[in-house]
Protein backbone atom coordinates (compact mmCIF):
# COMPACT_ATOMS: atom_id res chain seq x y z
CA UNK A 1 0.00 0.00 0.00
CA UNK A 2 1.12 3.38 -0.91
CA UNK A 3 1.96 6.30 1.94
CA UNK A 4 -1.08 8.75 1.80
CA UNK A 5 -0.27 11.67 0.48
CA UNK A 6 -0.34 14.61 2.85
CA UNK A 7 -0.48 18.09 1.96
CA UNK A 8 2.07 20.83 2.90
CA UNK A 9 -0.24 23.55 3.80
CA UNK A 10 -4.08 23.57 4.74
CA UNK A 11 -6.78 26.60 4.73
CA UNK A 12 -9.46 26.84 6.87
CA UNK A 13 -11.81 29.63 5.56
CA UNK A 14 -14.58 31.19 7.17
CA UNK A 15 -17.67 31.20 5.18
CA UNK A 16 -19.81 34.05 6.42
CA UNK A 17 -23.35 35.57 5.82
CA UNK A 18 -25.28 32.27 5.77
CA UNK A 19 -28.87 33.71 6.60
CA UNK A 20 -31.20 32.46 9.40
CA UNK A 21 -32.23 28.31 7.29
CA UNK A 22 -36.44 28.02 6.88
CA UNK A 23 -37.71 24.32 6.48
CA UNK A 24 -37.16 24.24 2.65
CA UNK A 25 -34.56 26.68 1.96
CA UNK A 26 -32.04 25.62 -1.01
CA UNK A 27 -29.18 25.07 1.51
CA UNK A 28 -26.84 24.70 -1.79
CA UNK A 29 -27.92 28.11 -3.00
CA UNK A 30 -27.67 30.02 0.04
CA UNK A 31 -24.11 28.53 0.78
CA UNK A 32 -23.43 29.42 -2.66
CA UNK A 33 -24.25 33.01 -2.35
CA UNK A 34 -22.68 32.86 1.25
CA UNK A 35 -19.47 31.67 -0.52
CA UNK A 36 -19.55 34.50 -2.95
CA UNK A 37 -20.17 37.00 -1.03
CA UNK A 38 -17.32 36.01 1.56
CA UNK A 39 -15.68 36.50 -1.51
CA UNK A 40 -14.63 32.22 -1.84
CA UNK A 41 -14.78 30.39 -5.08
CA UNK A 42 -14.95 26.76 -4.74
CA UNK A 43 -12.09 24.71 -6.35
CA UNK A 44 -12.16 21.21 -7.15
CA UNK A 45 -10.77 19.15 -3.59
CA UNK A 46 -12.48 21.89 -1.43
CA UNK A 47 -14.32 20.42 1.70
CA UNK A 48 -17.28 21.61 2.80
CA UNK A 49 -17.91 21.81 6.12
CA UNK A 50 -21.49 22.17 7.23
CA UNK A 51 -22.82 22.64 10.35
CA UNK A 52 -25.84 19.83 11.16
CA UNK A 53 -28.17 22.44 12.26
CA UNK A 54 -28.42 24.27 9.28
CA UNK A 55 -29.08 21.51 7.18
CA UNK A 56 -31.35 19.96 9.89
CA UNK A 57 -33.26 23.17 9.40
CA UNK A 58 -33.73 23.13 6.03
CA UNK A 59 -34.94 19.43 6.14
CA UNK A 60 -37.51 20.90 8.74
CA UNK A 61 -36.20 18.95 12.03
CA UNK A 62 -37.58 21.83 14.10
CA UNK A 63 -40.07 20.28 16.39
CA UNK A 64 -42.23 22.96 18.45
CA UNK A 65 -42.51 21.83 22.18
CA UNK A 66 -45.78 23.11 22.64
CA UNK A 67 -46.63 20.08 20.22
CA UNK A 68 -45.05 17.44 22.15
CA UNK A 69 -46.95 15.30 24.98
CA UNK A 70 -44.30 14.09 27.46
CA UNK A 71 -44.31 10.43 28.42
CA UNK A 72 -44.28 9.54 31.92
CA UNK A 73 -40.95 8.56 31.85
CA UNK A 74 -40.26 12.35 30.66
CA UNK A 75 -42.44 14.20 33.25
CA UNK A 76 -40.20 12.31 35.73
CA UNK A 77 -36.88 12.79 34.28
CA UNK A 78 -37.73 16.23 33.99
CA UNK A 79 -38.89 16.60 37.78
CA UNK A 80 -35.60 15.01 38.70
CA UNK A 81 -33.26 16.59 36.17
CA UNK A 82 -34.67 19.96 36.54
CA UNK A 83 -35.51 20.23 33.14
CA UNK A 84 -38.45 20.44 30.41
CA UNK A 85 -40.76 17.10 30.17
CA UNK A 86 -41.38 18.24 26.40
CA UNK A 87 -37.86 18.30 25.83
CA UNK A 88 -36.79 15.08 27.42
CA UNK A 89 -39.14 13.45 25.53
CA UNK A 90 -38.18 14.93 22.34
CA UNK A 91 -34.66 12.97 23.42
CA UNK A 92 -36.28 9.57 24.49
CA UNK A 93 -38.41 9.66 20.87
CA UNK A 94 -34.89 10.61 19.24
CA UNK A 95 -33.05 7.41 21.21
CA UNK A 96 -32.53 3.95 20.02
CA UNK A 97 -31.30 3.05 23.43
CA UNK A 98 -30.16 5.10 26.29
CA UNK A 99 -26.55 4.40 27.00
CA UNK A 100 -26.23 6.06 30.86
CA UNK A 101 -28.63 8.61 32.54
CA UNK A 102 -27.01 10.39 35.43
CA UNK A 103 -26.38 13.76 37.25
CA UNK A 104 -28.91 15.31 34.30
CA UNK A 105 -27.44 13.68 31.63
CA UNK A 106 -28.76 11.64 29.23
CA UNK A 107 -26.74 9.48 26.96
CA UNK A 108 -28.14 7.87 23.72
CA UNK A 109 -27.56 5.65 21.28
CA UNK A 110 -29.37 7.64 18.24
CA UNK A 111 -31.36 5.94 15.34
CA UNK A 112 -28.65 6.45 13.45
CA UNK A 113 -25.64 4.75 16.15
CA UNK A 114 -24.60 7.34 17.58
CA UNK A 115 -24.17 7.49 20.82
CA UNK A 116 -23.51 11.74 22.36
CA UNK A 117 -25.79 13.26 24.50
CA UNK A 118 -29.36 13.53 24.66
CA UNK A 119 -29.46 11.83 21.10
CA UNK A 120 -28.05 15.08 19.32
CA UNK A 121 -31.67 17.25 20.42
CA UNK A 122 -30.31 20.88 20.95
CA UNK A 123 -32.00 24.32 21.60
CA UNK A 124 -29.36 26.20 20.89
CA UNK A 125 -29.16 28.44 17.51
CA UNK A 126 -32.57 27.61 16.87
CA UNK A 127 -35.90 30.15 17.49
CA UNK A 128 -37.67 29.88 21.10
CA UNK A 129 -39.69 27.25 21.44
CA UNK A 130 -38.50 25.07 19.37
CA UNK A 131 -35.68 22.13 19.98
CA UNK A 132 -33.85 20.75 16.98
CA UNK A 133 -33.24 17.33 15.82
CA UNK A 134 -30.03 15.68 13.63
CA UNK A 135 -31.09 15.12 9.98
CA UNK A 136 -32.67 11.69 9.77
CA UNK A 137 -29.95 10.48 7.18
CA UNK A 138 -27.07 12.68 7.57
CA UNK A 139 -25.08 10.82 4.88
CA UNK A 140 -27.94 11.12 2.64
CA UNK A 141 -28.57 14.76 3.23
CA UNK A 142 -24.54 15.16 2.25
CA UNK A 143 -24.29 13.67 -0.71
CA UNK A 144 -27.54 15.54 -1.61
CA UNK A 145 -25.58 18.69 -0.73
CA UNK A 146 -22.80 17.43 -2.83
CA UNK A 147 -24.65 16.74 -5.84
CA UNK A 148 -26.42 19.84 -6.19
CA UNK A 149 -23.58 21.48 -5.59
CA UNK A 150 -21.69 19.57 -8.35
CA UNK A 151 -24.26 20.32 -10.23
CA UNK A 152 -24.23 24.41 -9.87
CA UNK A 153 -20.64 25.08 -9.66
CA UNK A 154 -19.07 21.71 -11.93
CA UNK A 155 -16.73 21.30 -9.07
CA UNK A 156 -15.61 17.94 -7.31
CA UNK A 157 -15.85 18.66 -3.89
CA UNK A 158 -16.43 16.77 -0.33
CA UNK A 159 -18.94 17.38 1.75
CA UNK A 160 -19.25 16.94 5.65
CA UNK A 161 -22.03 17.43 8.24
CA UNK A 162 -20.83 17.86 11.84
CA UNK A 163 -22.07 18.20 15.15
CA UNK A 164 -19.96 18.53 18.56
CA UNK A 165 -20.01 15.77 20.84
CA UNK A 166 -18.80 15.10 24.34
CA UNK A 167 -16.73 12.11 25.02
CA UNK A 168 -15.82 10.08 28.11
CA UNK A 169 -12.58 11.25 30.15
CA UNK A 170 -12.00 13.82 28.17
CA UNK A 171 -13.63 17.84 29.11
CA UNK A 172 -14.76 19.87 26.03
CA UNK A 173 -16.43 19.09 23.19
CA UNK A 174 -15.03 18.25 19.53
CA UNK A 175 -17.12 18.37 16.50
CA UNK A 176 -17.44 15.34 14.77
CA UNK A 177 -18.48 14.25 11.37
CA UNK A 178 -22.33 12.73 11.56
CA UNK A 179 -22.61 12.79 7.57
CA UNK A 180 -20.11 12.77 4.36
CA UNK A 181 -19.88 12.86 0.94
CA UNK A 182 -17.10 12.70 -1.61
CA UNK A 183 -14.49 11.31 0.49
CA UNK A 184 -12.97 8.52 2.52
CA UNK A 185 -13.65 8.78 6.59
CA UNK A 186 -11.06 6.48 7.87
CA UNK A 187 -7.08 6.83 6.97
CA UNK A 188 -5.90 3.01 6.94
CA UNK A 189 -2.23 2.90 7.71
CA UNK A 190 -2.40 -0.66 8.03
CA UNK A 191 0.32 -2.53 6.51
CA UNK A 192 2.24 0.34 5.66
CA UNK A 193 5.63 0.86 7.34
CA UNK A 194 7.33 3.90 8.98
CA UNK A 195 10.55 4.86 8.11
CA UNK A 196 11.72 2.57 10.23
CA UNK A 197 10.71 -0.06 8.97
CA UNK A 198 7.90 -1.26 11.66
CA UNK A 199 4.46 -2.59 10.37
CA UNK A 200 1.76 -0.42 11.65
CA UNK A 201 -0.95 -2.46 12.45
CA UNK A 202 -3.33 -0.73 14.18
CA UNK A 203 -3.59 3.03 13.04
CA UNK A 204 -6.51 4.13 11.38
CA UNK A 205 -7.27 7.57 11.62
CA UNK A 206 -10.89 9.08 11.81
CA UNK A 207 -9.61 12.09 9.57
CA UNK A 208 -13.21 12.87 8.93
CA UNK A 209 -13.44 13.97 12.61
CA UNK A 210 -10.00 15.95 12.51
CA UNK A 211 -11.56 17.77 9.61
CA UNK A 212 -14.51 18.85 11.61
CA UNK A 213 -12.63 19.39 14.39
CA UNK A 214 -10.71 21.83 12.08
CA UNK A 215 -13.45 23.62 10.68
CA UNK A 216 -15.28 24.21 14.25
CA UNK A 217 -11.76 26.45 14.41
CA UNK A 218 -13.50 28.99 12.29
CA UNK A 219 -17.09 28.38 12.91
CA UNK A 220 -17.00 28.51 16.94
CA UNK A 221 -20.96 28.44 18.29
CA UNK A 222 -21.93 32.32 17.95
CA UNK A 223 -20.93 33.65 15.36
CA UNK A 224 -23.27 33.17 12.73
CA UNK A 225 -20.67 30.69 11.07
CA UNK A 226 -22.13 27.45 10.58
CA UNK A 227 -20.01 26.67 7.19
CA UNK A 228 -16.38 26.84 6.23
CA UNK A 229 -13.91 25.15 3.50
CA UNK A 230 -11.18 23.20 4.29
CA UNK A 231 -8.94 23.75 0.99
CA UNK A 232 -5.79 21.81 0.06
CA UNK A 233 -6.69 18.56 1.99
CA UNK A 234 -5.31 15.80 -0.55
CA UNK A 235 -6.32 12.69 0.47
CA UNK A 236 -9.91 14.22 0.30
CA UNK A 237 -11.13 11.69 -2.59
CA UNK A 238 -12.85 8.80 -3.10
CA UNK A 239 -16.26 7.91 -1.41
CA UNK A 240 -17.70 6.80 2.19
CA UNK A 241 -20.42 7.30 4.68
CA UNK A 242 -19.68 8.90 8.40
CA UNK A 243 -21.71 5.53 10.12
CA UNK A 244 -17.86 3.87 9.00
CA UNK A 245 -17.21 6.04 12.04
CA UNK A 246 -19.67 4.05 14.36
CA UNK A 247 -18.05 1.21 16.05
CA UNK A 248 -19.84 -1.89 15.99
CA UNK A 249 -21.15 -2.91 19.10
CA UNK A 250 -19.47 -6.48 18.89
CA UNK A 251 -15.85 -4.41 18.81
CA UNK A 252 -16.56 -1.76 21.50
CA UNK A 253 -16.14 -2.18 25.20
CA UNK A 254 -18.27 0.85 26.24
CA UNK A 255 -21.37 0.17 25.29
CA UNK B 1 -18.60 37.71 28.42
CA UNK B 2 -17.62 38.81 25.29
CA UNK B 3 -18.10 36.49 22.30
CA UNK B 4 -14.65 34.71 21.26
CA UNK B 5 -13.33 36.22 17.97
CA UNK B 6 -12.69 33.62 15.48
CA UNK B 7 -10.26 33.98 12.70
CA UNK B 8 -12.14 34.22 8.74
CA UNK B 9 -9.01 32.10 7.78
CA UNK B 10 -6.45 29.54 9.27
CA UNK B 11 -3.61 27.84 7.83
CA UNK B 12 -1.90 24.37 8.84
CA UNK B 13 1.68 24.45 7.45
CA UNK B 14 3.81 21.47 7.67
CA UNK B 15 7.03 21.10 9.03
CA UNK B 16 9.67 18.79 7.20
CA UNK B 17 13.29 17.90 7.67
CA UNK B 18 13.27 16.96 11.29
CA UNK B 19 15.83 14.51 11.69
CA UNK B 20 15.85 11.46 14.05
CA UNK B 21 15.98 12.29 17.43
CA UNK B 22 17.74 10.85 20.28
CA UNK B 23 17.82 11.59 24.01
CA UNK B 24 19.30 14.56 24.60
CA UNK B 25 18.50 16.48 21.49
CA UNK B 26 17.94 20.39 21.31
CA UNK B 27 14.72 19.58 20.19
CA UNK B 28 13.68 23.43 20.14
CA UNK B 29 16.79 23.83 17.79
CA UNK B 30 16.06 21.25 15.36
CA UNK B 31 12.44 22.50 15.12
CA UNK B 32 13.87 25.93 13.87
CA UNK B 33 16.42 24.23 11.87
CA UNK B 34 13.30 22.43 10.14
CA UNK B 35 11.13 25.30 10.16
CA UNK B 36 14.08 27.18 8.60
CA UNK B 37 14.55 24.02 5.81
CA UNK B 38 10.67 23.98 5.43
CA UNK B 39 10.75 27.89 4.23
CA UNK B 40 8.91 28.92 7.45
CA UNK B 41 9.60 31.75 9.77
CA UNK B 42 7.44 31.78 12.97
CA UNK B 43 5.41 34.20 13.72
CA UNK B 44 3.65 36.05 17.15
CA UNK B 45 0.49 33.83 17.97
CA UNK B 46 1.70 30.42 15.81
CA UNK B 47 0.89 27.28 17.33
CA UNK B 48 3.56 25.15 16.93
CA UNK B 49 1.99 21.23 17.40
CA UNK B 50 4.94 18.59 17.83
CA UNK B 51 3.97 15.33 17.76
CA UNK B 52 4.78 13.45 21.37
CA UNK B 53 7.11 10.98 19.85
CA UNK B 54 10.02 13.29 19.52
CA UNK B 55 9.88 14.97 22.78
CA UNK B 56 9.85 11.51 24.44
CA UNK B 57 12.74 10.83 22.17
CA UNK B 58 14.55 13.65 22.84
CA UNK B 59 13.63 13.19 27.01
CA UNK B 60 15.18 9.56 26.45
CA UNK B 61 11.39 7.90 27.06
CA UNK B 62 13.11 4.81 25.11
CA UNK B 63 12.95 1.88 26.53
CA UNK B 64 15.16 -1.06 25.13
CA UNK B 65 12.77 -4.21 25.56
CA UNK B 66 15.95 -6.46 26.46
CA UNK B 67 15.69 -4.90 29.61
CA UNK B 68 12.97 -5.56 30.91
CA UNK B 69 11.92 -8.22 32.85
CA UNK B 70 7.92 -9.49 32.62
CA UNK B 71 5.93 -10.22 35.34
CA UNK B 72 3.78 -13.12 35.73
CA UNK B 73 0.57 -11.17 35.19
CA UNK B 74 2.70 -9.26 32.26
CA UNK B 75 3.01 -13.39 30.97
CA UNK B 76 0.10 -14.41 31.50
CA UNK B 77 -1.56 -11.59 29.55
CA UNK B 78 1.34 -11.88 26.52
CA UNK B 79 0.46 -15.19 26.25
CA UNK B 80 -3.35 -15.26 25.74
CA UNK B 81 -2.84 -12.19 23.67
CA UNK B 82 -0.03 -13.17 21.45
CA UNK B 83 2.00 -10.12 22.57
CA UNK B 84 5.45 -9.30 23.75
CA UNK B 85 5.34 -9.47 27.55
CA UNK B 86 8.29 -7.07 27.69
CA UNK B 87 6.22 -4.86 25.74
CA UNK B 88 3.09 -5.54 28.27
CA UNK B 89 5.09 -5.28 31.50
CA UNK B 90 6.20 -1.45 30.32
CA UNK B 91 2.56 -1.03 29.61
CA UNK B 92 1.80 -1.73 33.45
CA UNK B 93 4.00 -0.38 34.66
CA UNK B 94 3.13 2.67 33.11
CA UNK B 95 -0.29 2.59 34.22
CA UNK B 96 -2.29 4.06 37.29
CA UNK B 97 -4.96 1.71 36.49
CA UNK B 98 -6.19 -0.64 34.11
CA UNK B 99 -9.89 0.35 32.46
CA UNK B 100 -10.68 -2.29 30.31
CA UNK B 101 -8.22 -5.32 29.37
CA UNK B 102 -10.26 -7.46 26.50
CA UNK B 103 -9.86 -8.75 22.83
CA UNK B 104 -6.35 -8.25 23.20
CA UNK B 105 -6.70 -4.23 24.19
CA UNK B 106 -5.03 -2.80 27.40
CA UNK B 107 -6.89 0.48 27.98
CA UNK B 108 -5.38 2.21 30.54
CA UNK B 109 -5.55 5.18 33.03
CA UNK B 110 -1.28 6.69 32.92
CA UNK B 111 0.01 7.65 35.36
CA UNK B 112 -0.59 11.57 34.12
CA UNK B 113 -4.11 10.83 34.12
CA UNK B 114 -4.90 10.17 30.12
CA UNK B 115 -7.11 7.03 29.56
CA UNK B 116 -5.55 5.55 26.38
CA UNK B 117 -4.57 1.71 25.09
CA UNK B 118 -1.25 0.36 26.31
CA UNK B 119 -0.81 3.59 28.43
CA UNK B 120 0.46 5.66 25.17
CA UNK B 121 3.50 2.82 25.11
CA UNK B 122 4.09 2.09 21.59
CA UNK B 123 6.78 0.92 18.88
CA UNK B 124 6.19 2.94 15.86
CA UNK B 125 8.32 4.85 14.54
CA UNK B 126 11.04 3.88 16.94
CA UNK B 127 14.01 2.09 16.47
CA UNK B 128 13.31 -1.41 16.46
CA UNK B 129 13.91 -3.45 19.74
CA UNK B 130 12.33 -0.18 21.93
CA UNK B 131 9.54 0.91 22.91
CA UNK B 132 8.06 4.60 23.45
CA UNK B 133 6.64 6.29 26.20
CA UNK B 134 4.71 9.42 26.80
CA UNK B 135 6.94 12.22 28.45
CA UNK B 136 6.52 11.94 32.06
CA UNK B 137 5.27 15.55 32.41
CA UNK B 138 3.94 17.02 28.72
CA UNK B 139 2.63 19.93 30.17
CA UNK B 140 6.31 20.77 31.17
CA UNK B 141 7.50 19.51 27.99
CA UNK B 142 5.88 21.94 26.06
CA UNK B 143 6.59 24.95 29.03
CA UNK B 144 10.19 23.72 27.98
CA UNK B 145 9.98 24.12 24.67
CA UNK B 146 7.85 27.47 24.16
CA UNK B 147 10.18 28.58 26.91
CA UNK B 148 13.33 27.87 24.34
CA UNK B 149 11.79 28.90 21.31
CA UNK B 150 10.64 32.61 23.13
CA UNK B 151 14.26 32.70 24.10
CA UNK B 152 15.92 31.86 20.42
CA UNK B 153 13.35 33.69 18.25
CA UNK B 154 11.41 36.39 20.33
CA UNK B 155 8.25 34.98 19.70
CA UNK B 156 5.00 34.50 21.39
CA UNK B 157 3.98 31.40 19.73
CA UNK B 158 1.94 28.75 21.68
CA UNK B 159 2.56 24.76 21.88
CA UNK B 160 0.98 21.60 21.18
CA UNK B 161 2.26 18.23 22.71
CA UNK B 162 -0.09 15.67 21.02
CA UNK B 163 -0.80 11.60 20.79
CA UNK B 164 -3.52 9.86 18.90
CA UNK B 165 -5.36 8.12 21.32
CA UNK B 166 -9.10 5.96 20.59
CA UNK B 167 -12.06 6.31 22.02
CA UNK B 168 -15.47 4.53 22.40
CA UNK B 169 -18.24 4.35 20.43
CA UNK B 170 -16.37 5.68 17.21
CA UNK B 171 -14.01 4.35 14.66
CA UNK B 172 -10.45 5.26 14.59
CA UNK B 173 -8.49 7.81 16.28
CA UNK B 174 -7.93 11.32 16.57
CA UNK B 175 -4.59 13.26 17.60
CA UNK B 176 -5.68 14.91 20.73
CA UNK B 177 -3.68 17.17 22.92
CA UNK B 178 -1.12 16.16 26.27
CA UNK B 179 0.68 18.28 26.77
CA UNK B 180 0.03 22.59 26.05
CA UNK B 181 2.01 26.04 26.78
CA UNK B 182 0.75 29.60 25.90
CA UNK B 183 -2.88 29.01 25.54
CA UNK B 184 -6.08 27.53 26.66
CA UNK B 185 -7.45 24.19 26.26
CA UNK B 186 -10.93 24.55 26.74
CA UNK B 187 -13.31 27.80 24.52
CA UNK B 188 -15.64 28.20 27.52
CA UNK B 189 -19.04 29.35 25.91
CA UNK B 190 -20.84 28.81 29.20
CA UNK B 191 -22.86 32.64 29.80
CA UNK B 192 -22.76 33.78 26.23
CA UNK B 193 -25.83 33.98 24.08
CA UNK B 194 -26.39 32.87 20.97
CA UNK B 195 -27.93 34.83 17.76
CA UNK B 196 -31.28 33.69 19.42
CA UNK B 197 -30.83 35.37 22.75
CA UNK B 198 -30.22 31.34 24.24
CA UNK B 199 -27.73 31.27 26.67
CA UNK B 200 -25.13 28.77 26.52
CA UNK B 201 -25.44 26.82 29.39
CA UNK B 202 -23.26 23.47 28.71
CA UNK B 203 -20.88 24.41 25.45
CA UNK B 204 -17.23 23.92 26.21
CA UNK B 205 -14.78 22.95 23.48
CA UNK B 206 -12.16 21.19 23.45
CA UNK B 207 -10.12 23.23 21.25
CA UNK B 208 -6.65 21.80 22.12
CA UNK B 209 -7.90 18.18 20.51
CA UNK B 210 -9.39 20.27 17.55
CA UNK B 211 -5.93 21.82 17.00
CA UNK B 212 -4.11 18.31 17.39
CA UNK B 213 -6.53 16.64 15.28
CA UNK B 214 -6.03 19.87 12.12
CA UNK B 215 -2.43 19.47 12.55
CA UNK B 216 -2.66 15.82 12.10
CA UNK B 217 -4.25 16.57 8.46
CA UNK B 218 -0.85 17.77 7.27
CA UNK B 219 1.53 15.14 9.67
CA UNK B 220 0.10 11.77 9.18
CA UNK B 221 2.49 8.65 10.36
CA UNK B 222 4.20 7.73 7.71
CA UNK B 223 5.47 10.96 6.03
CA UNK B 224 8.26 11.92 8.70
CA UNK B 225 6.64 14.64 9.74
CA UNK B 226 6.30 14.87 13.67
CA UNK B 227 5.12 18.47 13.86
CA UNK B 228 3.01 21.49 12.21
CA UNK B 229 2.37 25.31 12.51
CA UNK B 230 -0.96 26.26 13.03
CA UNK B 231 -1.29 29.77 12.12
CA UNK B 232 -3.93 32.56 13.07
CA UNK B 233 -5.79 30.94 15.31
CA UNK B 234 -6.83 33.91 17.35
CA UNK B 235 -7.83 32.39 20.71
CA UNK B 236 -4.45 30.84 21.24
CA UNK B 237 -3.86 33.65 23.97
CA UNK B 238 -3.54 33.04 27.85
CA UNK B 239 -2.01 30.12 29.59
CA UNK B 240 -3.00 26.36 30.26
CA UNK B 241 -2.53 23.03 30.74
CA UNK B 242 -3.46 19.67 28.99
CA UNK B 243 -4.14 18.37 32.31
CA UNK B 244 -7.30 20.79 32.23
CA UNK B 245 -8.28 17.80 29.90
CA UNK B 246 -9.04 15.63 32.28
CA UNK B 247 -12.21 14.61 33.42
CA UNK B 248 -12.03 13.80 36.96
CA UNK B 249 -13.20 10.56 37.77
CA UNK B 250 -16.16 11.96 39.96
CA UNK B 251 -17.55 13.84 36.39
CA UNK B 252 -16.78 10.95 34.45
CA UNK B 253 -19.71 7.99 33.64
CA UNK B 254 -17.45 5.99 31.94
CA UNK B 255 -14.20 5.07 34.63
Amino acid sequence: MQPFHLPDRIEILAIDGIPEVYAGAPLAELLLAALDQSGLRLEDGDLLAVAHKIVSKSEGRLVALDTVQPSPLAESLAASFGKDARQIEIVLRESRRIVRMDAGLILSETHHGFICANAGVDTSNVPAGFACLLPSDPDRSACKLWDEIAGRTGKRIAVLITDTFGRPWREGLTNVAIGIAGFAPLLDYRGQRDEHGHLLSATVIAAADELAGAAELVMGKTSRRPAAIIRNYSPARGSGAASELIRPAERDLFR
